[in-house]
């Protein structure tokens, strides 16, 4: 990257643009640079970090409009934050938020935030806010309000279980962890529900683009759900496709886990009212972001029985097996309801910014 | 508080104004909401919250100019979270890192700055950054960029040795962690250096308050320096004195632990070139914030043993015996060194916003 050069939508929109920016200008220097080893790292670039068995991650929320269809920045910021602990295998113990508010904010409309924070932390099974900041800048220093929140958590009541029974039907499955790199060709990719209703909700109360929907974002607290789920056992890696949707995440777990992965589009459940919007602006489900739902890599031997208990639980009635992993290639892959195939890409940037 | 009121400078500025909207927006929502109890709880408005034995701290950090004498955002960011872990009697574990970064930022600038995080981290021991998050927003969204820092720890080295030594001086001490309701009259208080080094540098680096100075940002992590004083033992409480600066410190101090504070004017540290700023611009040194210091609050039984402990560190060499904590009065008193004495009240709001 030449030093030159400056900063692009791009690199924040979590597809490839992002990701070479990290690699090139972030690990270069915060990776491994004290020679300590952690469970895991920075550089594994997992949705979060792993220290003396004390799973930690954090995210920044810049949503606008700060409240949408399903949701508001506080529902997010909880909600998305708790996700990437769950994701690991892990529970959440407890959260941090950081407030940077605008000058002129509305006190009414903070409180309403706060609120909503409050009632999200109470369906992930009442999680607790242990400790904040407040930061107050200047009129044109943020827009509006910006949520940092972290969490902490710990080894999931059923992640050793879980584990124990991938080991059954593949012995040589050594992570600890349910991490980005552990899948292997066979397994099977499941989605917990319908993609792209976060993107296209954010978009249509942006109301710039050219379309009204009444889609309401799926912004939810999955911890729950991933539990019941490890719970049966034989769960291989679980992931969230937020920024960058679920092309990103097929391409870094083909990446990451040298596999290729072949979708069958008509098991990809898509809302009608999102399919709509989609065609009329020439965008593709898959490059949409989501937050309230994730992916399952699952042992083929275990899939059937897995989806039948996510179908149980509220968040993941709509519950589809979308692929699996192949090592016939090293790419994803989408066949049409007609056998045709194309390739899936990472894409360059996300289409819709500040979506979370 | 009117609900149809708006959030003010001041609401930030970590005076009075805010620590009334906290309580009456923030933790009318957000505490104790889901009913488990934390061994250091959100509503304790410690620097760090503590559960299951892990300490947990966030900050965002929004100071201007990002490069400053002494340091820069990155410097600050880790400094300044690590240092909120180090205060409760905790070593860190490991760091967080959000960045917010506006369109069009040099990305020379923000390796500048991610080499300044690295080089903070070896600096406190080799504390590693295990997670993180980028997200970029369009011009003029936020001002060039925001850091938020996050932190775990875990109980420190010294802190139970430290504690069981409080305890033979004072039986009824029943406290695991350094906290703010710790103090007794009798105790001595201790600031490890000169104060107003970091808000006095700020306001120069600025160059819109009419003065030019060569003071430099006290910017750096405290972590050592406070691990050496633990093994001496008798702190029973320390904090550092960053936004509203000595005369915050002190109040909260006050109003937790019930007690009055006498401070000796001619005691404590300040550098004779924030002397002479302060004059030119009417400030008072107790109301400027610093980076790179601590309070302790310490048994008068152990206060010489530890005072010349931590002068022995470089980051210490400074300290001083300003005052002790009294129940002759419940306020914070200056006493000046010709005998007069006059109250030091928690100040409304900063005098410099965007120092931290």
């Amino acid at each position: 990257m030449r030093q030159d050069e400056v900063i692009t939508l791009a690199h924040g929109a979590g597809g490839a643009v992002m990701h070479n920016m990290i690699k090139s200008v972030i690990l270069k220097h915060l990776n491994n640079s004290n020679g300590k080893v952690f469970e895991v790292p920075l550089d594994s670039l997992e949705d979060a970090g792993v220290a003396d068995g004390t799973v930690f991650t954090t995210d920044s929320y810049t949503v606008k409009p700060l409240f949408f269809p399903g949701g508001d920045i506080g529902r997010l910021a909880v909600a998305g934050t708790l996700n990437d602990i769950a994701v690991l295998g892990a529970d959440p113990l407890a959260l941090s938020s950081a407030l940077i508010i605008e000058e002129g904010f509305a006190i009414n409309d903070l409180e309403k935030i706060m609120e909503s924070m409050k009632l999200t932390c109470k369906e992930a099974g009442g999680v607790g806010i242990i400790t904040g900041d407040t930061k107050v800048v200047e009129r044109g220093a943020v827009d509006n309000l910006i949520i940092t929140t972290s969490a902490i958590g710990t080894k999931g009541e059923f992640l050793d279980r879980n584990i124990s029974i991938v080991k059954k039907f593949r012995p040589s499955f050594d992570s600890t962890w349910l991490v980005d790199t552990n899948i292997k060709s066979g397994d099977k990719i499941m989605v917990s529900g319908t993609i792209g209703d976060h993107g296209c909700a954010i978009m249509s109360a942006r109301g710039n683009y050219g379309f009204e929907s009444n889609i309401e974002s799926d912004v939810r607290p999955l911890n729950k759900m991933i539990s019941s789920v490890l719970e049966i056992g034989g769960i291989v890696n679980i992931k969230d496709p937020t920024r960058g949707g679920l092309s990103n995440l097929l391409n870094e777990w083909s990446e990451k886990s040298h596999i290729g992965i072949l979708l069958q589009e008509d098991k990809v459940p898509v809302r009608e009212g999102v399919k709509a919007a989609l065609g009329f602006l020439g965008l593709d489900a898959f490059e949409l972001s989501n937050e309230g739902k994730v992916c399952f890599a699952v042992l083929a031997e275990k899939a059937e029985e897995v989806l039948q208990a996510l179908r149980q639980t509220k968040e993941g009635k709509d519950a589809m097996i979308i692929g699996e992993a192949t090592d016939e290639f090293d790419v994803v892959v989408l066949e049409t309801a007609v056998g045709g195939r194309r390739i899936i890409r990472e894409s360059a940037g996300d289409p819709v910014p500040r979506i979370c």
